[in-house]
């Protein structure tokens, strides 16, 4: 399985794999894709270095990137102190009565609270930046489209190609036009923030609409080989992953259970296709979460608006910090794709790529058969 | 392009296509492909008899089918005088004011009123199964998913194949328990009833689950040969379509405006894949509609909650009457698929069946390449 983003990266299958894990990322790259860490969760640059140091190490010299989480536009910024004061009580209160009807138990009184996920905030996000071009990074990519014009230039110069993540033909021709190097097509289907238009009818008029101009990846629904050889079926040079690899027996994010689990990944493991919801109640932006008790009471009758971004994830992040220290997997914050539904049991990263490969090579055989019947 | 459906079928390709137009059904069953005409316009089964014996002289003796819309349970029924006292003021005030708002003009005076498409009544979809099995039908397509039994057993009887469409792996399942011969697996992308996972994780997944107990069609996000190539590629052993041949040259349904096309036709030329959307405004449940100021109006604040099937067709029957016989392509009621997005231009349906057979050929000789390379 060899597209022209296998020779520019220096990768055996055109398979791109993010995730928040250094250790799925570093497997996903030894086994032959390009593993890309996800740094919105690092708060602190200097936590972001010591990650990256220890991918370095841990890589075998393997190609890997980066993801950002980056608007094009630069907001007004104050302090997460300053933003604290904008979110309404009625809000904190709605979080404080839901968590006390989960049962979710409060933080012991000696531990630090999550500020947030500072990391989409701009000043945070260009630390990244600074921070992972002094690794020997492959990609940055930006979950929120084209970064600004002067992070593009800042990555070219360096020689780090720039990938952006798309849910519309139009926003995949400003990247371009932009000078990104990689659209990422991400139909609806994806977990995280996605938009309204299916990967079927998303990714063929992406490629369409950018007529060669830049690769495109394809993402949002891909779990199997079989999905792999719809996407380049479909005109894609290779896939963006996420989900699939939140199962990985490599993942180690979270607290465990006894199972040797974390909570995230035992309701993950029980979920179907039907058990994901795509809201505002994450980050203020649609993303595709883990259907739960959490989400069910952002639904219900009563419940407030989401605020915008950066507000409300500013205002559940202690809620999230307390449910994924509990122990209750009916109760959880997580994005994930529909594919969750796929995702039943724990493998290692390596594993998942091996399908990958042979899955995509049955499809493509069978397609064979087909057409020279 | 051939699977085992082609030999069953006595058809040259896997191309299913539901149309409510007896000419594109013709046309695509004399193109290869299965065309399968909607009843549910039907309301008079003359109506039906008629149009099934100009089929049958103007197939050439090609294979077609018809698609029913049917509850598997038996609802109870009255006539429409009675139904119609369920519908409250309030709705039928807000039709009435929002047609006013959008400049669609009442119906002339001596105009027959619609009575709301009672295709899924029961007793009307009965009457469509009793007509068509007097007809050499090859397939009875089933919107709603399983027949009742009782009609299963009845196109059996006749020796003709019975098929369901399913949204989930759930649905797919229980049409296969209950003797349905094919499963028409159909994603969030599709125009009409639709359910809420994408075609790329739904089609695959009903595949495994149904464990090759009944082949399935692939539905939703499908107008290209490349999307044919991904439908086979996830495993499924033919495709359904609708939406893609709405802009067929042979579509003659609807009111023309001077360029020849109706209006429906000239708003879905204009439309792009995210001018879609998914709500009960049509008939009572989910199902994807083309974005319109009609849409719009329903989405805004004030507007009711859509009453459940089948009164909600029958509150916006004469409204849908009085956009279709209007000349104004921003004010329709229109179900459509996302794939709307590449209806850009009026083709001969032989025209779209050979892109459909040749893009697909193009896709596997691609994917060939990449698994050889």
């Amino acid at each position: 399985m060899k597209t022209e983003l296998c020779d520019r990266f220096g990768i055996e299958y055109p398979l791109f794999v993010f995730t928040p894990s250094e250790k799925v990322a570093a497997a996903v790259s030894k086994a032959g894709g390009l593993g890309v860490l996800g740094c919105v969760r690092f708060n602190d640059a200097d936590d972001l270095e010591n990650v990256l140091q220890w991918m370095d190490a841990n890589t075998d010299g393997k190609p890997y990137g980066v993801d950002i989480v980056m608007p094009a536009k630069v907001p007004t910024e104050g302090t997460s102190v300053d933003i604290n004061k904008l979110i309404p009580t009625e809000h904190r209160e709605f979080v404080d009565k839901t968590l006390a009807d989960l049962g979710v138990p409060p933080l012991p009184a000696d531990e630090e609270r999550s500020e947030g996920v500072l990391g989409w905030l701009h000043s945070v996000a260009r630390s990244h930046v600074e921070v992972a071009l002094k690794h020997p990074i492959k990609l940055i990519a930006n979950a929120l489209g084209s970064p600004p014009k002067d992070v593009i230039d800042q990555a070219h110069q360096a020689g780090v190609p720039v990938a952006a993540l798309a849910g519309s033909a139009k926003h995949a021709l400003r990247h371009v036009d932009n000078g990104v190097d990689i659209v990422v097509a991400q139909g609806h289907e994806a977990g995280g923030h996605t938009g309204e238009i299916g990967s079927m009818v998303l990714w063929p008029e992406i490629v369409d609409a950018i007529e060669g101009r830049a690769p495109v990846l394809a993402a949002g629904g891909i779990g199997t080989g079989r999905q792999v050889a719809a996407a380049l079926a479909l005109g894609a040079q290779g896939v963006w992953m996420g989900s699939a690899f939140l199962t990985s027996a490599e993942y180690d994010l979270g607290v465990r259970l006894p199972s040797g689990r974390s909570v995230v990944q035992e309701a993950m493991l029980n979920a179907t296709s039907a058990d994901t919801v795509r809201r505002r109640i994450y980050t203020g932006k649609p993303a595709r979460l883990l259907k739960s008790r959490w989400t069910d009471a952002w639904d219900a009758d009563g419940a407030p608006e989401p605020l915008p971004m950066p507000l409300q994830n500013i205002l559940v992040s202690e809620a999230h910090q307390r449910m994924s220290e509990n122990s209750d997997p009916t109760a959880v914050a997580m994005p994930v794709g529909q594919i969750v539904g796929r995702m039943n049991e724990i493998r290692p990263v390596a594993d998942i790529i091996a399908e990958l490969v042979s899955g995509f090579e049955e499809a493509t055989r069978r397609l064979d058969a087909i057409r020279d019947n």
